[in-house]
């Protein structure tokens, strides 16, 4: 497996000024493999409860994600509910259910152990860590975090800041981590912390990446109906990991063009609840749309 | 004359929550013809009083910018004061005092009738219309517009859409004209309305350009230090319509490329109070940070 992906499997309840699901297919490494399937074989490492529907486990399987790495325990899925307000920017989290992740110890298996390109999708950063040391010296590793973390595990994240090559954070983290109101040069400031890339999320505002060798600015591909914004963070970065594993290095060039298949990717989330929309999507959709952002974005 | 500003020249009184500034030199057409004059020949139409001073209208010649059509008036000149909050995205006016402006009737001198590029500054658009009227069959016209003039003369302001080639609008006012939240359905919406394009800017999230024939998306220049955002939009639109006045068309080719002078030349502007940043540029000043901009948004 070129693509590694260690991370939630859940079941979401989401309610949108416009529509809602219930326990509706979600987790940050579901939307991650979505995405990055597209691209590249992947391999998923999580946990999931006696209540996760075989169907769910057979739908991500017959998309050619490595399910080997995803455990069964007793107990329930991780459950997560969330409500948007209109303009889609504001979040509430209506109950976070850890169940079955509260005692999540991800077990790599060998065949995963020499993956080149690794996701530390969302969770502690001791789990993170620990879940990245079962892997043997991978080409390039990226972490996501939330402000949870900043907040309640700084010196543990700190820790995992030293061992990866990139670090995926939205405007809000940056600034929580760092103390520094400015974007740029908070991002700055994280490069000072370990990583050699920060990628940094805006949301509907795009994304940019910073790195010593590589400043690229991106902005977000224009959705005009946008129907429910969970996991877009993890199927950008899905998408972006997705290129770099497919292309077999990271060099800037490759980061930049990485930027806009999870750019892309990120877009047909946000298009369906759950999986629903972006699930339904083959290279070629992804190809046209990247195409079409290249448009948009070429001066 | 290959490019022609309608607008205000005024004292700002502004304040950050590190500095401030008393009085100081601003204005609509003055940001707009400090930014175009470095890319070309500009001629200005404006009032001021009898107290604006001589040293500021020579210093605005001495850039080159034709002042022949500004009127100087029994009277102040227009004053505007204004306070921004930490995140510079909330800005509180706290006063306006339109003095000579208020009856402020533009008289475009011969020489400038013949203007082939005309930018119509933020003011009432039946004043903005007349100014235009006297500029025969121009190129490429673009006006800006504010959301006052949406709320208390909407259709003055949608007749003036009739007759310009482009307008300038921030995202609070594309939303407020269409009752669109969504940014890419406000701006088809308004290209309904009559012009061929809408700039649309979104401060320090960049801004985007939509027509019929170009659809173009560009993210703001990195500034680490924001000083005062004060002209910054003025600024942008004199970097954007002086590149098409060098350029002498308004081809999606050149409209892409006068988005990343645009940029620039607001980039410079918010790096210090008044003119004190923008002023003290020359052109190559701003081809290094276009060329800058460009490695930046190039995949």
């Amino acid at each position: 497996m070129s693509l590694l992906v260690i991370g939630t499997l859940a079941y979401d309840s989401v309610e949108t000024v416009h529509d809602r699901r219930e326990g509706a297919l979600g987790g940050s490494a579901v939307y991650f493999a979505v995405a990055s399937s597209l691209l590249a074989e992947t391999a998923l490492v999580g946990v999931v409860g006696r209540d996760f529907a075989d169907g769910d486990l057979d739908g991500l399987r017959s998309r050619g994600i490595d399910c080997a790495g995803v455990e069964i325990a007793d107990g329930l899925t991780f459950r997560w509910g969330g409500r948007y307000e209109a303009d889609w920017n504001t979040r509430h989290t209506t109950f976070t259910d850890l169940n079955v992740f509260e005692t999540f110890d991800p077990k790599v298996p060998e065949a995963s152990q020499s993956a080149p390109f690794v996701f530390l999708a969302n969770a502690h950063p001791s789990i993170q860590l620990k879940g990245l040391l079962q892997v043997e010296g991978p080409t390039f590793s990226v972490a996501d975090t939330m402000n949870l973390w900043i907040d309640i595990a700084r010196d543990e994240l700190c820790e995992l800041l030293k061992h990866v090559d990139g670090i995926v954070m939205n405007d809000e983290e940056a600034r929580l981590l760092t103390g520094e109101e400015n974007l740029i040069r908070a991002a700055q400031q994280v490069l000072g912390m370990g990583p050699r890339y920060v990628l940094l999320k805006k949301g509907e505002h795009g994304a940019f990446l910073m790195g010593a060798d590589v400043h690229f600015s991106l902005p977000a591909y224009p959705v005009t109906d946008v129907v429910d914004p969970t996991g877009a963070g993890d199927s950008f970065a899905g998408g972006f990991m997705g290129h770099l594993a497919a292309s077999g290095d990271a060099s800037p060039a490759t980061l930049r063009r990485a930027m806009l298949y999870g750019t892309v990717a990120a877009s047909y989330c946000v298009q369906g609840f759950s999986i629903e929309d972006l699930g339904g999507r083959n290279s070629q959709d992804l190809e046209e749309r990247v195409n079409d952002l290249l448009s948009i974005v070429t001066v």
